[in-house]
């Protein structure tokens, strides 16, 4: 019998599989369907910097998940960038393992006379309600963000 | 005056930062230390599937954290593996947020008699005392594992 689709929620979403081979010293490689991810570590923790670290991937995924929203919220409202850039910094613990305590996010939007309710409106329904990887590292640390408007000339 | 260190232990951690980029319609090109990382939406859900989803790019960290880990490890314990595969399959809820709410890592080994306390040892504390993605996935969510051992020719 199939069960009630409200009976089972959470076993309803999608199932994502990603495999990485080692490469030898610290060098790995995602395939991503297809996609491929090399990470390294750098010379000082003994890799050949062939990649991103991939504690810092952890960053890039928030930055692309709410980056995804923002544009596509703000496009929807009609509101008209010229540019999104967003920078995430994630302090580390000091001990191990050596973790992200803390994230900020600077969401930083070029265009003309920008209205900043309607920004300020579409980075907090990506941080509430859509972006499924700021949802998670929520559960486990502090993730704060701020915007900056640049005028376009 | 300067705090002593043991009174502002997590303070004392590195901070990472990493840069994105929109490049138009879902893409995302972010910079870290240099290494560029395209993330895109597959065409289903109105990108151009030129990346990895930045979602996904959460279980690539978790592979490639836990592999540097664990090859490192075995390294010093003079395990002698030829290949190191491994699998990170993530279940995504239905509903917005859609994250992942559990995780699970297939680690796949590859070599002549390979000693299995020694690799359960290594990806026991990788999981437990190294692996800093793995840290803090484990905050928010459940993540299990299981090795493999492929007898090599």
């Amino acid at each position: 019998m199939l069960l009630p689709k409200q009976l089972n929620n959470k076993k309803m979403g999608d199932k994502h599989i990603i495999k990485t081979q080692w490469k030898g010293d610290l060098t790995f490689e995602a395939d991503v369907n297809g996609h491929k991810v090399v990470m390294d570590a750098n010379q000082e923790a003994g890799g050949n910097d062939s990649g991103p670290s991939p504690k810092k991937l952890m960053l890039v995924a928030l930055s692309g998940c709410t980056g995804m929203d923002v544009v596509s919220i703000l496009k929807k409202m009609h509101v008209d960038i010229e540019k999104c850039n967003i920078e995430v910094q994630g302090d580390v613990t000091e001990v191990h393992p050596k973790h992200y305590f803390k994230m900020h996010v600077i969401y930083e939007f070029t265009g003309k006379d920008l209205p900043i309710e309607k920004l300020e409106k579409a980075v907090k329904m990506s941080e509430d309600t859509y972006c499924g990887v700021e949802a998670l590292y929520r559960k486990a640390i502090e993730v704060t963000s701020e915007i900056k408007i640049i005028e376009s000339k």
